[in-house]
């Protein structure tokens, strides 16, 4: 997968290389994830008003793709001009441009955060569309909702049905309304602060067949990692029981074989469905941390790079107090992306989709 | 780089490509380094006797890297036999024995954990070895230690003077020892229960310069995420803050700069030293949350594979109550090697070190 | 380099990651390039009568490039609907559509010939045009010409400055303008038959200094034959003297070392700027054999897939008699393709074109 | 694939990642790929006189590969020690031993040609020992011959029968017996004067599916072209008709389609077995060019680089007056390599070969 794209620039896409021959799909399909993106709440976060509209430039013909790489492209609109002379000058705190300027020699594109931009998470999500129809085709599902906010954490135990039915059904993207309720009054709170908040967003895969992965370098794990930091503002991520799982005991920790029906299962999870970097065929479950939004009203000490003296900003424009609910959708795509990749690895998803009547 | 080897096969090794020509490297330089993975405290962690002697078999003339594939071979020593029948039909809980036999169709090495074994961290260290004699050479410093064992944190913010001196200074590298007495006392408590204990170590580089990283997928972070879930029983992995960045405000998060002395630096580091995928100039930390190793002689619930009925097993044998201690130095190799390939990358370490007199 | 589009999909487009920043760049500069694959004459190459436009997507900032990858995209102009049905049901001799439909069961893009189409030269021309601005940073020179139409052979030996200055100057882009007369005397004759001619074009690169390439597998005449061999109807590559080397005394074919003007060279360069995968410092030196397109007016033998049966096939449409004359700026932007990546990996070629004032 | 060693180091070593499981193998499969480079006959090609003995490092378990990475390690015997200062100063002509000492600033290898040595195809050897096995599970044959030496050329069409029976059965393994000695006579003649011949091998693989390749950009024929030239001493290579395409008709060189017993095939088969960089299920026929070995006895002019001076040099020691003998089984795995390589990308061939009875 390639992407390309800056926040300001003509538009952002994803290239898609290796999608099977075969599947179905249309530009409404990676709209209709793209639009799982979008705000579900003005209040919540502040959003590019228009509807995305993707383009598919190749890799499509008669409805089908065709085995060649698959490009989607995105114009961007709704593109507000910025005071770049200011961008130049002052490093925005917990912003990737002063490091970005030092490595492009201040070529890099400053309009909107650039490559590091929220925006190019579209991508991530165009690609994802079509992972998910490839991974639904061998009966894998993979679904995300927001776990944590600020401090505010989600407390219960819920089914993954009760997951997959209320995690888009409200503003913040989590599963039990109530906590939700919460989550959205700390989110407002922060808003009329002028500050931000983080949070963390936990993502499950139901139905991948055991033996999924490529050790020692390209485990399943470690792509997942490495995808999860990929996505901006992440400063953590772990498997099953995680960090915790450094405080419990072996004995507790370790998930217990036994055979039900038939097939052969575990009766707890706190590996997330990987062993040996290899899915075991139990859900995988991992949790993706995010830090606040850098972009707050609130003034911040900072440097002026050009007059090399300390001064103070306040980054002004459109800001989201919380980026977790947007990055619900985007967690899904990212860990579908890898999915279906190491499941075209194993053979467990054909290279081949059928055979055209024709 | 690539690793190959099994833990009861004739060695591991490492392979190396792409280091530059002119780094003075010798055996001795790889066997100290391997030395460091041994265990410090035979009740703490259990281990081969002998101690592991490093082939140099390419790469290397005269003293120094010729630029071609680097190659190290430790052959195994002190491997004892096996009962395979049993491995052969009772999966182990929390191993990776399960999954692995499903995608290898049981061709796979049973012996000592084959692949995923622990031994196969010590091409992770011959290899990381290399990485750091590199980047000291342009004055980045790698380091490590332990900050947590099972439920006992390092609780005391410690100079990095302190961690570089103290960590390889007790049984379980914590770089307090009033602490590491304590994380001492718990191991060979789970030890004496037939258990097992997990933790967290943290790895420090100082001297990275600003700039380092390829997003949009090969950013620093996502690749120091996947190495660390390449080494064996790794849950977690964060950065800077991590996880607790999920629950703090952004203007309590966002790192303020600061002009010292001419150069820029921040005040804080919640960032861990990397923003936007790329290094900010600031030391690098990142966390790696280990799971308790699963192989304990407590009697567990589990699945006889050739029968397929529900039984239980006692895991017998050379086995650590926790391998925290001799993950120290993995994790710091592991670092090294990414930091090294990324300094290459962006061209802060040159591909050619001086020219030879002859 | 991605590359991705069909014939008669959207467009065709190339997406160039790893550019350095700093580099001036325009879609004119492109757009120049890609005029160059133009027909210098319709009755030697038929082809689309519209002008390519390009579009920068990405990469580029205020005249410069970024860092970021850059996409150029053109879209496809003059597409005229098929025949599908027969495209279908027949595979075209010399075709890769028979290949094709087995190896994605039937869902390739069918139209104009699909991936396989020589306008996927076009993205080689778009990222082509790149590479050549960075090689001339640093003072390499790619230029080519036509030195075989059919049997007829280019037989003089004409310096490199007569190559740079003719080989545009005539229909067949052959240097020696008494050789090209005779070439498309030949390919309007070919034309008139109903059949079609191949040829071989040379390509110089001056300039590239010694020390590029990365054996063992990385070398730079392998990387050199593996992308002259993605040029459609390419069958044959050689460096240097290449076959015929084959047939000369090791005594003739050494090029003997020489000290001119303090510095080093060969007195004779058989090799083509290539010993050992690594440039020599001499000027590198290619041929690429094209076979004649596969498409003709005349009637040939085949086969009806649907119904398993003999059958005959005249290929209608626009077709080119002879593609040896568009493909000599293809195989000078493939060349400069692989030339600048390597004089990138070896450091010949910055990654920082300068710091921007600003 | 990774390859490492030296001529003169400790060994030389392939290590073949992603093998499938399941694949019965022993040293002796490698070993008697290994002696097939042996020396036919003293007098036409000089050599080590010691056997190759190969050790399995990894990836083998009880017999069968375990779809771990396979490490073949062959220690090096017989090495003479060498004059190293006149290898420092001198640069010889047609050797890598000029570029390679600026590339690695003097601290490449310099003992027996370090890795531009012919050594290096006793790796290339080893891994398409396993490619070969992997082939022939699913009936894929590949067989090398001699079709010239200098100018004496084999001129008789043989049956692939012939040639499989054949090549092996004479000194310098080319198929027809009276050509093999007029070329012998040629090898011999050159050596009494000192000097070197090239020559041409053929390689065919018989079997291939149709639709295997990757286009665009990894294509069939663009792969084989890349191994090729990477093999020492490599300048052309040519698929099918290869560069004789270029002086045939379209309507000659288009190979017509015919259903024979239900089947697709070519009448003729002008494109050598691939079409758009895919195969189509008829032979792969591909043609490498060496060029003679650049080390002679006879007095050739060059260069003193440390007085940079002219000077003349005689190369002493062991040679070959002729490597074409010994490149046959060479060129044969490194397009098993290949091959193996995209029948597993291709899904021709199962990542996974049966299952273990245990």
């Amino acid at each position: 997968m390639t992407v390309f794209g800056e926040s300001h620039g003509p538009g952002v896409a994803a290239v898609v290389d290796g999608c099977p021959a075969g599947l179905e799909l249309s530009a409404d399909d990676i709209n209709e994830e793209l639009s799982r993106r979008m705000p579900p709440d003005p209040n919540v976060t502040s959003a590019r008003r228009e509807r995305d509209e993707v383009q598919i430039l190749s890799g499509v013909f008669e409805g089908y793709t065709t085995g060649a790489p698959v490009a989607m492209l995105t114009l961007n609109k709704d593109v507000k001009s910025q005071d770049y002379d200011k961008l130049n000058s002052i490093a925005r705190p917990g912003h990737a441009d002063y490091p970005t300027r030092i490595k492009y020699g201040g070529f890099n594109d400053l309009r909107g955060g650039g490559r590091a931009s929220g925006r190019m998470t579209a991508p991530i999500v165009m690609a994802g569309a079509i992972a998910k129809k490839l991974l639904n085709s061998i009966g894998v599902q993979v679904f995300a909702h927001t776990v944590q906010i600020h401090e505010i954490r989600l407390n219960k135990q819920l089914s993954h049905e009760a997951i997959k039915q209320n995690a888009y059904g409200n503003s913040v993207r989590c599963s039990d309304p109530e906590t939700a309720e919460r989550m959205r009054a700390e989110i407002l709170k922060a808003r009329d602060e002028g500050d931000s908040l983080g949070g963390i967003v936990e993502c499950i895969a139901e139905g991948v067949p055991p033996g999924v992965g490529e050790p020692f370098f390209d485990s399943l794990d470690a792509d997942l990692a490495k995808i999860a930091f990929s996505i901006p503002a992440v400063k953590g991520f772990e498997v099953g029981l995680g960090f915790q799982a450094s405080a419990v005991m072996g004995s507790v920790n370790n998930d217990s074989y036994a055979v039900r029906d038939g097939k052969i299962l575990t009766l707890t999870n706190n590996a997330g469905g990987i062993l040996g970097g290899l899915s075991n065929g139990m859900p995988i479950v991992v949790r993706v941390g995010f830090k606040p939004p850098s972009s707050i009203p609130k003034e911040q000490r900072t440097v002026n790079l050009r007059e090399m003296r300390d001064t103070t900003v306040q980054v002004t424009g459109r800001h989201d107090p919380c980026i977790v609910p947007k990055a619900v959708p985007v967690v899904e795509a990212a860990v579908a992306i890898v999915l279906a990749d190491h499941c075209l690895r194993s053979g467990s998803l054909p290279r081949l989709l059928g055979r055209k009547n024709s």
